[in-house]
């Protein structure tokens, strides 16, 4: 209860005031914050004068050294219970050059290849931004050490590919979270409340969601979610990912019955996807429909329409400042007099976090970790539960893309 | 051209300070909205002392006193182009109410039957608020007995039967306009300009509307929007107009080539939909989808995302306010260093109008026909063409729900 406690503190501040060991957090991931950009070992002398009841932090090993593990391994840096222990990349040179240009400790151990990172016994866990083609084996291979797993999305090719990974970590006894971090935003909780809450927005009956981002000529050359061999799943598994994700968050994880792709995909010449859409069936009758594009302006939308309300953010997946997020609510809208206006009109709501988002997501892996490791808790189900769903309708979309736009049904 | 100043002064007031004759015009549209509070006859005198150089107003009779007429009604007393000549319903009883209760002036003709009105010589144009399945009929007769047509939406049936309506327009010389209101109000002009800058949005790829308001159980019984024998299409007529017309709206109304409604529309129980949706694509590659229902919280989203820039609006058919409606711009986003935000942020922008959109399309309605009437200008056939289109777009969605979702083309 306290860890709990102390989460929402570090999200929101809100309880700092009342809780002298959660202000002790709190001060500690800002003195750590302030230590990266003086030097980097400054977070090991912080991390000894830690309270002696703090359980240890999570020895976290960084496998592969991709964009997207700059922005995951600064806000491991940020989080008390995470010690960024190793990384590994295929070349001892690079994974040093990563540490480096991250601000890791000195203390970091360097590994020049992933079965090196895998056989470290001093890393407790794995957060894992490889392309997608390469989860099967890894991941499987690290749940097999007893390495809980932190998976980058795509978690795999297909949901078949996925279910050996998820399989392993079951076996092996150890956490599995992919890393959508948009999940562990503040904001996320504070919309789940009102998308739960019948009397704000009811039942819910039609989502959309758009997500895209402009991709210059180099990513469409070159990143790996452009090549059928790296990230076969292109735009739908990268950012499709999310609109899938954001949709089955709004009906509480429950499957669609079925999917039909929008028509017009855009593909590349080696046929990987570059803008999809689809629209998703309930068979209470709930539509969803979104689409995805590495081809049009940065846009993050999620729309959640209930028979009382409606929900609307505009920077879903990534807000458009750290630390604080918007959000609008209309409720029970009716119209003005003579259908002149809105009344009431939609309350605008702002979420605020001291940690980014990935911070709060590395801070609930290491949190479950922790229990795991100290105090023989179990896993915590529910992550790969709703990885495994998504990945489902990511199949589902494929299916629907590749049969010509016919109806897919979703095996549940 | 002096008109045209005139409209954008009354829509902005950005104008009025340099230009005494534009004033004037609004001085009088104020007097005027403070007599209908005090007299229904003042109106007349104030336009006794009206500038010579002002054209006639146009006579205008309203053909049916539905709810929707009340609003046309009192946003015509604000135009000075405007005068209501006369009204008439089925029962002179209900005409006299409507005249009475919504502030004509006393000189107002009072019909008890469509045809007086259409055979009032000192009418110069007809609004029609009826029932669509009566339109063919009374539209066509309007034009025919030479009344300019501002008809309600749908328009018709069916496109089919839009033509005969088109045809009589035509060989009369009456203007057509249809009453779909918000593309008369200035923010629609200034999102066009945006939509049309390459710079701004560049090539618009997806568009996304979704519009519904919760009918309560009177309008789900008693509406003549779910009488098969009235309005018979439902939602789709009704407010699944103003997703399509919003839709080509985006594209400068070229036609889409396919159409595939989704699945799960709802239908009552007599067949008539209310709430459905649907997919339209371009020769191009360009994507729509919209989503309209009676079911859900009030909700009139435009989403136009194009390579450059992404365009919202969150209350297209009927801004929150009347006098003052938003919207906001992502042009050119960038993510900020680490992709830890938006780079630049959304712009947000608010459009302000003294006359509510009703009144500047009765102003641009009545300006075309005192161009017909008094200067032998010849009708403007951007409007039947921009109802024409919307009514076939209509036509195959219905026709994709009729068939099961199948893709259907649309005729051009």
């Amino acid at each position: 209860m306290e860890m709990v406690l102390a989460a929402a503190a570090n999200c929101t501040g809100a309880l700092s005031s009342n809780h002298p060991k959660t202000f002790l957090k709190s001060r500690r991931s800002s003195l750590q914050m302030r230590a990266c950009r003086s030097g980097p070992d400054a977070p090991l002398a912080v991390s000894s004068a830690a309270a002696p009841e703090e359980p240890r932090p999570v020895r976290l090993g960084i496998m592969g050294c991709g964009s997207i593990a700059r922005k995951v391994a600064r806000s491991m840096l940020l989080v008390p219970a995470a010690d960024v222990a190793a990384v590994a990349s295929r070349s001892e040179g690079k994974a040093r050059l990563f540490a480096a240009d991250n601000g890791l400790r000195s203390g970091t151990r360097i590994h020049g290849s992933y079965e090196a990172l895998l056989d470290d016994p001093d890393v407790d866990a794995v957060y894992m931004p490889l392309p997608t083609s390469l989860h099967v084996k890894w991941a499987t291979a690290a749940a097999e050490r007893g390495k809980h797993l932190l998976l980058e999305k795509p978690t795999a090719p297909c949901a078949a590919d996925l279910e050996p990974i998820l399989a392993a970590c079951e076996a092996n006894g150890v956490q599995f979270m992919d890393s959508t971090m948009w999940m562990h935003h503040p904001r996320t909780a504070k919309m789940r409340q009102l998308v739960a809450d019948q009397d704000t927005i009811g039942d819910v009956r039609f989502i959309n969601t758009m997500v895209s981002f402009l991709a210059n000529e180099d990513f469409l050359q070159n990143d790996i979610r452009v090549k059928p061999d790296l990230d076969g799943l292109g735009v739908l598994g990268d950012i499709g990912w999310y609109c899938i994700r954001g949709i089955l968050w709004a009906v509480d994880y429950e499957l669609p019955k079925n999917v039909v792709a929008l028509h017009h995909p855009v593909k590349n010449q080696a046929g990987v996807l570059l803008a999809c859409g689809a629209s998703l069936y309930w068979a209470d009758g709930k539509v969803a429909t979104f689409h995805c594009s590495f081809l049009t302006n940065l846009t993050m939308d999620l729309t959640v329409v209930g028979t009382n309300g409606t929900i609307h953010v505009t920077d879903l997946v990534i807000p458009y400042e750290e630390k604080s997020a918007p959000f609008s609510v209309a409720s029970k809208t009716n119209f003005a007099e003579l259908s002149t206006g809105w009344d009431p009109h939609p309350s605008k709501h702002v979420v605020t976090t001291d940690l980014p988002q990935e911070g709060l997501m590395v801070q609930e892996f290491c949190r479950l970790v922790q229990g795991i490791r100290d105090a023989g808790v179990k896993p915590e189900g529910k992550w790969p539960g709703i990885t495994r769903k998504t990945q489902i309708v990511v199949d589902a979309v494929k299916a629907s893309i590749d049969n010509g736009f016919e109806s897919v049904d979703v095996a549940s």
